[in-house]
């Protein structure tokens, strides 16, 4: 049989999942005896369309990568063909072959509210360890981020009704697809139709039945009362295969024990209203509305905002893609290294990509009750100043490649995302049109800035 | 130490991927004894944005998926423990022990140009098979004949010129970098950043350097020299760290072993004239000018009709995440049924989605030379009205769960894809306002719906 190849990743080959660059940077750095430590940040250069915050996720994928990462002797084998690496000396591919990461680690915890231009990771290590991480790490979190920011958006669209992921089939492919439920529940959704995220995570998982099952049957009623008797306890029924009205009808008949339906297609607005007095005549007030099909926060706040009345939402594309702007800007920028004992700042200056240098804390300035009034970005040696009412949002995770760090399970980071969007004043979260929340950088670090001359 | 979840698909986990509803669907239909074929079929509803053509890609991902599907006892025991499987019976759970898919596949190959309604993939096979692969089936094809469409697309754009794939940092999760690298290779991209593409599959691999790399010497030259030293037959300098025109300057001084000199930032039209006149005055004629930064096709075309002498693109976060519409309306739907030797056609007529009933076949007409006509949808019982001039689309590649199909490698699905461009008329490629490409439903087929009464 011909060798199927499905391209999963795997922690032998991860190491590979990187540009190129990375690793001609490495053999370049090696051969010019360049192992002295480097540091690099993480940050988003700007915010999303409509965005006004971003949810930081994706950090414990991250550091599986980090304390994992390794080279096989298969992998160094094609390395040593590729024609760039033809002068490179045995010692580089030795070293790869010892290769792990030996570096620190810090980083804001996800769920964390964080802005543009603030750090949300941050390596220290010998320079090559330091730099053949960046694709991995703009990878695992670009996305994660990416979609826990959408979903606290949705979720905030909701009102308090709940949100659930049901996007894993228009993912990024199938990995994407359990990530996007997990970043999802990172930003406030309840649960996930994606099971290997309930599996692997504890994710609650949530289904209901698709249009094919309705179809297999011979009527519509006799669909939905195959499929109660399986799950007399569990069950929600897809209403519009055919009429919706009718099929919210037959519904009744399942009687108290069902527990919901769901709606796909159609005027959501004037359907659920219909399909609501239908289950309240049929004495079924309990009876949930399910709601779905390319919703997203603006059609979410539109429904709502006419009254409709949906109990849950199921949202797909929307959210895994998301798709009114699917790319994170994140990137990973060198900002110090230390050279005999001599620290030296870096920075980019070129056209409209500058970066500021050294490695930075950020602190947020919170009122009495907790709520946020502003960020600042500054030098870590100005830590000091740190007065009350302050909070460092960067805390170390790694020691010389070691954990120290507990990792919060799931229900714990979504607590963190919640308590952290509940601080965050309202104005600073509608979905349109939303203040823009301060950040300033200290004026240790602008005058950093302000003081550099490059070579 | 805790734990890290990666959550890295694997052969033994895949079948978890996927949405609740298929496993509550599947021991639906086993508690009330439907095992009996169906067929679905996989399509695509809509083109995306500005798309006039589609090249379909994922299908070698799906194969594996659909040969290699398993559930562990450990998956099991976890299904077994959700609350809605609470009432279903043991057998079912041995049934899942003991699944493997044995049903048959027919697809279009990789790399066919196809358009919205026609199946690029069919499945008969018992019914609880054929249900349960939709949502891996979905997320395999979707993203990739995605991202082969966007290249495509680029690749035409760059009218000759090569492109390649550097967009792993901004695809969605580790594992969609790669696959992306995959479909970008069979939309007609030269190469990609990404390592494991080549490793695994072998593409060609490319790369430069990084602003990190010059910025960590004390000099732009010091860094281009170090550089060039360890890979003296291929140096592609990146030269816009500080100035790029100071910056083309020092790369003319490696002399004739350059290979070529990246630009990623600034109005590039300008300064990529700048740069070439400096190279060429240096007698340098043979270095290319690779460009970067948020290219896509629309990018590419301005840049080339302002006389931009650029050779090389490098295109990432547009490519991989097909910015402008980074979401394939890939659907799988039930379209027949046999029971008892009685073959039930399916369709589904609820509001704006519904279907065409039946197996289907796509025949394409085709001119003298080769040109395509147009494409006829077909019942595939009307397949012996096959005349000269018409090509069927989809073949068999799977039989009683046995591949029967020889898979082409990464150049020969490169090659299809090409070779059906070419043929594929000028006025359906433009990348803006392109004509729309006739595709008929053959009147057996239309016929079929209208009859078709719902019960």
């Amino acid at each position: 049989m011909t060798n199927l190849e499905a391209l999963f990743l795997t922690s032998d080959n991860m190491a590979m999942d990187t540009d190129l660059y990375q690793l001609t940077m490495a053999a370049a750095y090696f051969e010019n005896g360049i192992h002295y430590p480097a540091t690099f940040e993480l940050f988003v250069r700007r915010l999303p369309y409509n965005r006004s915050f971003l949810v930081a996720a994706g950090l414990e994928q991250a550091l599986h990568y980090l304390l994992n990462l390794r080279f096989t002797e298969e992998a160094i084998t094609y390395l040593r063909s590729q024609p760039p690496f033809q002068k490179v000396s045995d010692a580089f591919f030795d070293y790869l072959r010892k290769f792990s990461f030996t570096g620190s680690v810090h980083a804001m915890p996800e769920g964390t509210v964080f802005f543009p231009e603030e750090p949300i990771l941050r390596i220290t290590a010998p320079m090559i360890e330091a730099q053949i991480v960046e694709t991995y790490l703009l990878t695992a979190v670009n996305y994660q981020t990416l979609v826990a920011t959408k979903a606290a958006r949705v979720v905030h669209a909701a009102q308090g009704r709940a949100v659930v992921d049901f996007g894993t089939r228009r993912a990024h492919g199938p990995q994407a697809g359990v990530l996007a439920a997990r970043a999802s529940f990172i930003g406030g959704c309840v649960g996930t139709s994606n099971v290997l995220a309930g599996y692997k995570l504890g994710i609650p998982i949530v289904g209901t039945a698709a249009h094919s099952f309705t179809m297999t049957f011979d009527t519509e009623m006799e669909s939905f009362e195959k499929y109660h008797k399986v799950f007399p306890n569990h069950t929600i029924l897809l209403i519009d295969t055919y009429d919706t009205i009718e099929g919210a009808k037959k519904a009744t008949q399942i009687g108290s024990k069902l527990r919901g339906v769901r709606l796909d297609s159609g005027d959501l607005v004037s359907l659920s209203r219909q399909v609501r007095q239908i289950l309240d005549k049929a004495g079924l007030t309990e009876v949930k509305i399910v709601a779905s099909g390319d919703l997203n926060e603006y059609k979410i706040a539109a429904l709502l905002s006419q009254g409709a009345p949906i109990d849950i939402f199921g949202v797909g594309t929307e959210l895994v893609t998301s798709r009114d702007d699917p790319a994170l800007a994140g990137v990973y920028k060198l900002v110090e290294q230390e050279k005999d004992g001599i620290v030296s700042l870096k920075l980019k200056l070129s056209s409209e990509k500058t970066t500021y240098p050294g490695k930075k804390q950020v602190y947020r300035r919170i009122d009495e009750h907790g709520n946020y009034l502003e960020d600042i970005i500054c030098p870590i040696t100005a830590r000091k100043n740190q007065q009350g009412g302050k909070r460092a949002l960067i805390i170390k995770v790694v020691e010389n490649g070691e954990l120290c760090y507990d990792l919060p399970n799931m229900k714990g980071i979504q607590a963190w995302t919640i308590q952290n969007l509940s601080h965050l004043p309202d104005n600073y979260k509608w979905i349109e049109n939303a203040d823009h929340y301060p950040v300033h950088k200290s004026s240790e670090l602008e005058a950093l800035r302000v003081s550099f001359t490059p070579l």
